[in-house]
């Protein structure tokens, strides 16, 4: 590729105007030159659609601002779609209208993708319009794109991945400061990591949205966001995190996917992870994930998971690469779903827990625990006990089991009449990582 | 993508049977069924140029062998070739012959693409044959598709990598055991980490053939081996190891490409690193490499830096992507090199050095040191003494200077009557990275 600018110019269309589409608006300016250069054509910012056009926005030109979305989307001098709305409508009736125009588009809407996943790539297959949208998942960490190409000549296996920087932070405070859920939600809204209203990030339901999307590339199987196992983070407890250090581990919010004979499993609770697994020092509002595969064995990716900036830079590579494929006159990868995988039910997945259990102070208590274990057909891989006092505590962590049956064998315990309390239950991932 | 076996067959030549080879021939058989759904074609490997016939090769057809690699790479048949027997020649001729036939070339040759890159980008653009090369820099871990890719909207302006194995397991085992570099390297060729002769590994060749390649990509900027300043770690002293731990520092050899408004700077030498990087914590025989982006901030790469296995599997991914492009008539990215950035000698660059001195024990040494740096232009970070028996040692991190302002210092150094010797002199790096 020569240093000479290109003649030809491509217009962009911003479908949204907040945190991200302020930056990508910038940096399409700012980075004009080098921007054309990559891209063999010129990217010209040719409209931006907001629901408030008199909403101050520093930076950008009011020229620019209509109300009319659907317009814009389908405008005939658009050659490429930007989405930075979010949620699902107006964000998914844009689409349908900007691809069903033969627009490219761009999106970094994790939730529109889960939720309607099938339809929108459905839209992308019928309409041959390029479809791309890797600032959905871990914001700039370049994810998407190495497991869709670079491993595809492998075969995934597992994807253990932090993915909500929220969540992230909020647990990583627990940690350190010993403090409770609340207390450290507050803090993290204090500075700005969490929303006023944090459901989305501390109830899984962001993580669970990035999961299928991970889990539908990794594994060339159709995810929806109904099949993913959800757990936030709201219940974990100073004694889970006690009870963890005490074992050398170390508790995060992970989305897993895993991949077995019977099928795919698809999940997002709190887990233990050992403190010398490389998931464990990723710490505040930091992602990173974790791959498995057969060939490539371990990679992990890791960087800024949010933020306007970081995002952006993730949408201006897709926009570079839309561009590039509209001046080739091709059109870039399509979702691949021929290996149809069944997904498992939760039930049915395999899992390890992490039990505390708060029991009588005196012998004779392990046998009926363990027998609770046992005629569930769970086995035990390591069993502690702690007294002082008359309280004494029991923590034990199994083998891999059927969820079922290892949450068969909780309702059991607390029924014990040694069983004073359960005071923590926790799943167990990523031994056998390496440190 | 369908789920339906594709009817057309693209026909594979792979030119070497060594250790990478003999898995991408296992792999290519192995998963055949997958493989084809991926590329929208049937891979069929049809011929492996190979010096010595007779060697026996468990499972490879013993009729897939030939000694006549330039009839192999241009026949007409063929139309993927995959090289795989690494080094200058014959493989430079081999690729040069099988792209002037107009076919893609997939390669995992670092040394080649290092010395004569130009000339091979050049084939590459000339004849509008696909080059890949993927498994050229840190085996498996998916890193030149995001830096070429994902990243293309983005300004790269630094990348610290560990890019051999082979030092990071000798560091690893001198910072765990305290033992020498002589003894660590028997214990890692001992161990199939290093090989009999470890020249290439220790002296840092194949870190700077790596970086040559991360700084075109990350840079947009054609650099040639010849522009890489290169140590390797044959000097490191246990007194290096235990000066940097006094400090909360780590020893590890990296390769730094760096950008600033003078030029590029590449490089691979020893350095100390913070403790609390995320690179300090990758061990053993693992690569990682660490990009600072201007919007994406700070991103980490990490993984199975070689193997045959892990290698295999970058190399498949690029055969993949090379029979897409095929199957869809299509030619993948060319190397971008419209920046053409000057780069800077090693005197020129800015650069951290961390001093330890082994000085008299009496009052009055630091003034006549502090002079020398003063002399020289370099500021000084931080200055620890510690004396016992007669001995003293004085520890001196500067601030960033240029490099051969400091290595003139050390020079000066060298000859003050209060300098009994100059007992570690190393360059810091990855400070003010994210912990």
């Amino acid at each position: 590729m020569s240093g000479e600018a290109p003649e030809r110019t491509l217009k962009v269309a911003m479908l949204g105007c907040g945190t991200v589409g302020t930056q990508v608006a910038r940096l399409l300016t700012e980075r004009q030159t080098d921007l054309a250069l990559r891209s063999g054509a010129r990217l010209e910012l040719a409209g931006i659609a907001v629901r408030r056009p008199g909403h101050a926005r520093p930076g950008i030109d009011p020229g620019l601002l209509t109300t009319d979305a659907e317009e814009l989307a389908t405008r005939p001098d658009i050659d490429i779609v930007v989405e930075v709305i979010g949620g699902i409508e107006p964000a998914r009736s844009l689409l349908l209208a900007a691809m069903k125009a033969g627009k490219p588009v761009v999106t970094a809407n994790k939730a529109l993708l889960a939720e309607n996943g099938e339809e929108i790539h459905g839209a992308s297959r019928d309409t041959g319009a390029d479809l791309y949208y890797e600032a959905s998942v871990a914001g700039a960490i370049p994810l998407l794109r190495p497991l869709r190409e670079s491993l595809a000549g492998d075969t995934v296996h597992r994807v253990l991945g932090i993915v909500n920087g929220t969540t992230n932070f909020i647990l990583d405070r627990m940690h350190t400061s010993g403090a409770g859920f609340s207390e450290s939600l507050e803090e993290a809204q204090a500075l700005g990591y969490a929303e006023p209203d944090p459901t989305a990030d501390v109830e899984g339901f962001d993580a669970a949205a990035k999961a299928c999307i991970l889990a539908g590339l990794a594994f060339h199987t159709r995810v929806t966001a109904a099949d993913v196992h959800r757990e936030g983070i709201t219940e974990v407890s100073p004694a889970d995190i006690a009870s963890a250090r005490t074992l050398g581990r170390t508790v995060k919010l992970l989305a897993i996917c895993e991949r077995s004979e019977a099928g795919v499993s698809v999940r997002v609770h709190p887990a233990m992870i050992p403190r010398s697994h490389p998931l464990a020092s990723v710490g505040g509002a930091y992602n990173a994930v974790f791959v498995e595969a057969d060939s490539a064995g371990q990679l992990m990716f890791y960087g800024a998971g949010a933020g306007g900036v970081p995002t952006a830079s993730a949408v201006l590579g897709d926009v570079v690469a839309v561009a590039r494929n509209r001046v080739a006159g091709i059109r870039g990868p399509e979702l691949s779903t021929y290996a149809g995988l069944p997904v498992l039910p939760m039930g049915d997945t395999l899992t390890r827990y992490h039990v505390s259990l708060d029991v009588d102070d005196r012998p004779g208590v392990l046998a009926p625990v363990a027998e609770a274990f046992a005629r569930h057909g769970v086995s035990i891989q390591q069993v502690r006990q702690a007294s002082r006092g008359g309280e004494a505590q029991l923590v034990i962590v199994t083998h891999e089991a059927r969820d079922a049956a290892l949450a068969a064998t909780i309702s059991e315990l607390q029924a014990l009449p040694v069983v004073r309390a359960v005071a923590s239950v926790m799943r167990v991932e990523g031994e056998g990582d390496p440190s």
